[in-house]
């Protein structure tokens, strides 16, 4: 259905970058043609944002744009998966000419920045919300699952699990430098596209952070079969998020916290060192918060997991 | 991200026909695998339906899962595609089982008359909306563009025109036989998807009826550089359109009024035969209602042209 004739006048923000590798014909037809590359299988997820669910509806289009593409790559990166193709559909309560420029520069620029082409888009006027939807590929028959993590694989998360959170919870705070720093990590995730690629065949396991950590390790672990202990003292709590929250709120941010679209990686010991480079070679930080083990279950481990956890340092999920 | 617990409660409904060909890894992880068929392009495409903009708020919750799909499907039919697989992005302002459980079983039954399995899904709280992803598969190279269209060939649609409108515009008349089969066909259009597969490498061109026969004509005339004429005699005004409108408003429903999800096809004169058979195979009405010219825009012929038309039956697009 195309959109008011207002909302025509608009659509040529989304329309410009729907060229790339396999893209036959882009926007303008009934639907996009592609090619898929021969011998590869192919990642598909869809993500919605909507305002006041899932971002403030004062947050910046262009941060709307990035991480409306940027919390769908990251599902791509949980799978090892490298990104080819996405479809955009925005609703908006008008035409705001502005607000959608703002916003497709603020996605196009990720998408360019992992050579995605945006070969559909719709737009419809209701309330603010966008939904994509991506498809990426990877090698015949393999994936990064969440089922895959074994008793006596090594847990790591990469980046800086909370600071999110933390930014989202300073929203309404004075402006300072580890303020806004903490908002840019809520506002702008990073997908961690390289890292996954790079654990594709390395890594037993992996899921991305979007509910939070103990969350998402909790949906690894059951799909795994097994359980997991996390040494709370090897959590990476960065200096801005303990600086802003103190040490105590800025583990509970790390643990409970969402939004952080890190990578949970499971692999075997023997492993840890190639992801370690991987990552070191990507300039991603990694860090080795855990171990799984037979008995199900998230355990916490440390001097202040009964207090960080009122299910005295056990979850079940 | 996943939506707050209890909307993890009707994600069942969504996650059950996940299987299908090609489909590697179906619902549950970060994404679907799906396996492409060697040695063939793939078609997508994405629509969102929004409630009290796209349908009515008291539609039912069947027809609006029916709905949502078909409008997709029908894009991949107006590209002589194939279905493949399907995501769904749905919001809801609460976790409403009995809605989405209905919504699921019209969707549902529609993939599975295509054989489309859905593959990824997201559930949001939000205004009431579904946007739909979809994928089809075509051989290399070959798709029915909008473009094709060419000076001497002929114009066709398939069924009839204006019901949906006209049922749109009953949708709180008194119950009737004739009533309810025209607002049936507004709840629950048609995907042409056999006509489509068998259009293409016969018709040159093609588009589905979406925003109006007049105003998606005019999309197809102007991509093919061309223009068209209507024969208003040859117009397919079926029996119950007319009952309810009358001969007039229904001629203005056939080619104002959108939601029909007809194709129009074009096709130069010596192939129309086959085009016909094929129709005929199907059980799907398919009408010659006009020929492409080269003189830009599209004119209505016939005694009421002018009555019909305020631009004196001549109309740029």
């Amino acid at each position: 259905m195309v959109p008011p004739e207002e909302f025509q006048l608009i659509r040529k923000w989304l329309s410009g970058f729907d060229r790339g590798p396999g893209v036959v014909l882009g926007i303008g037809d009934d639907a996009a043609v592609l090619r898929p590359p021969p011998g590869r299988d192919l990642a598909m997820t869809v993500d919605s944002l909507v305002a006041g669910t899932h971002f403030p509806v004062s947050a910046p289009a262009a941060d709307v744009g990035h991480r409306a593409l940027a919390v769908n790559l990251s599902d791509l990166a949980a799978m090892g998966a490298t990104p080819l193709w996405g479809l955009l559909a925005l609703t908006l309560p008008h035409a705001d000419e502005p607000w959608v420029a703002e916003f497709a520069a603020g996605f196009r620029a990720l998408a360019e920045r992992h050579a995605m082409a945006l070969v559909g888009g719709n737009l419809s006027r209701g309330a603010l919300m966008a939904t994509v939807q991506v498809t990426g590929q990877l090698p015949q028959g393999r994936w990064l699952g969440r089922d895959g993590a074994r008793p006596g694989d090594v847990l790591l998360v990469s980046g800086w699990p909370g600071e999110a959170a933390a930014g989202l919870a300073l929203w309404d705070a004075p402006p300072s430098t580890a303020r806004d720093g903490l908002v840019r990590r809520y506002l702008r995730p990073e997908p961690r596209i390289a890292l996954g690629q790079a654990a594709l065949g390395v890594a037993s396991a992996a899921i991305d952070i979007s509910d939070g950590l103990l969350a998402d390790l909790g949906h690894l672990a059951t799909a795994s079969g097994c359980g997991v202990e996390i040494e709370l003292s090897c959590l990476p709590l960065s200096a801005p998020l303990q600086a802003m929250r103190g040490p105590s709120q800025a583990r509970r941010d790390a643990l409970y916290g969402g939004d952080d679209y890190e990578l949970l990686l499971a692999c075997p010991a023997a492993a840890q060192a190639a992801l370690e480079a991987a990552a070191e070679a990507h300039a991603v930080p990694l860090t080795r918060i855990g171990r799984f083990c037979e008995a199900p279950g998230v355990r916490l481990l440390g001097e202040d997991a009964e207090a960080l956890d009122p299910g005295a340092g056990f979850r079940h999920f």
